[in-house]
């Protein structure tokens, strides 16, 4: 009893020696604390919260596109913390540049899903993302395992592009759910959002291809313009073929 | 010693009464257990692997371009097993047809990527994504949480572009690296799986605008028929004040 008594009043085990009991709790304190440090993202200290595991919460439309502007909502804010350390790794000032003025816009963006929020008189909340989650864990891992600084800042752009590609899969959906359930009122603040991602992500892409992976393989000019006039002429004896030609693999590019 | 002995010949834990012994292992073991539990991905049987937590494995631009390459090959295997789940949960017959159509595409593009393996002189081989693991963990618990069917069907639509999203990004990343390392015998191949990816979160799209969405948010016909009057009136007054007009927010969507 005692020991019941002070786990009641002060929140501790206290063992009592000679008993089984004190183990038995500790093991089980012990495996809920490693559950818990495993998933650093299941109860969030901005406000965010894990879904119910026993009971099925999204009863409609409403409810389900509310849980996805909670996910997003986890997620900017998790991106917000998230780049200032692929800030720090970068090499490439273009790259450091764009990624800082990015922290910026995403500060925005959390703003613009605070609004949106309001104007569904909710209050703004974050709900679990093991998405971005993995994304970003995914970065820091890789990030982590590169050596060399320039193939580093082609690493980033990488991640940083399958990040943003994830917002803009959100956002799409996000608008399209807004625009059924009829409120427009919130379209123009997600649609922001959105254009902003994907203006992020051609922004990178420009980076990648204006040079940040021509550095990364080590290629100077010289080896570069020999490549792309063998190319050219690949490309060429690919179109009398019918097959892909370098114009629609540019096509492709942009249309990423 | 007859713990221990126990422990190599049968591999379970026989308590030694009378010690703590048996207790410490057995707080280990189930630490190591939950902890494997809760990556599930860490180590998996179909050949992948964790990376080095503490060597920095990826010195150049060809590690980081098979690194990547190893990444989408684990996503693809996921994908394959993932997808049965979202089928068995669809109740709108082109959703599900839809899915297991995919499947079928998912699996030609794991054999695509065994032929990249290939023709780069490597073995097939996964390597640890925390992200697709996220956006899968995502998806399951989004599913595990709807009660309205309608409501799932729209629910499994959103997940199932996000890892669209995921794959493209990664797909448009490598065949720009393999171009940069004149890796040209692999890029028709990887372009082959984007623009599948491509294709399915397009028919996604056509799904969830198509019927998906409308029957999940519960509106009628007529009602949609209201609702597109009055927005087409509120487009036209946007379209005077020179914001975004319906055509604007058509070509938006069809961008994504």
């Amino acid at each position: 009893m005692l020991h019941r008594r002070c786990r009641r009043s002060v929140g501790v085990l206290i063992p009592p020696i000679g008993t089984l009991a004190w183990l038995r709790n500790y093991v089980a304190s012990r495996l809920a604390a490693a559950s818990e440090a495993s998933m650093p993202g299941r109860m969030h200290s901005t406000g965010s919260k894990a879904m119910g595991l026993f009971t099925k919460d999204i009863k409609s439309m409403e409810d389900l596109f509310l849980h996805t502007l909670q996910d997003i909502y986890y997620a900017e804010n998790q991106i917000v913390k998230a780049l200032p350390k692929m800030i720090d790794k970068s090499t490439n000032r273009e790259l450091a540049a764009g990624l800082r003025n990015h922290v910026r816009e995403t500060e925005t963006q959390v703003t613009r899903l605070q609004q949106v929020f309001e104007r569904l008189g909710q209050e703004p909340k974050g709900v679990d993302c093991p998405a971005i989650d993995g994304l970003i864990k995914e970065a820091d891992e890789v990030a982590g395992e590169v050596d060399d600084k320039k193939v580093l800042d082609a690493a980033i752009i990488g991640s940083a592009q399958a990040v943003e590609h994830y917002e803009i899969s959100r956002y799409g959906t996000l608008i399209a759910w807004a625009e059924e359930l009829g409120h427009d009122n919130v379209v123009s603040l997600l649609n922001a959002n959105l254009k902003e991602e994907k203006a992020a992500d051609k922004k990178l892409n420009m980076l990648a291809e204006g040079g940040v992976n021509k550095r990364a393989s080590g290629r100077t000019a010289a080896k570069r313009n020999t490549r792309s006039s063998s190319r050219t002429k690949q490309a060429a004896a690919r179109a009398t073929s019918s097959k892909r030609t370098g114009k629609a693999r540019r096509r492709t590019r942009a249309a990423r």
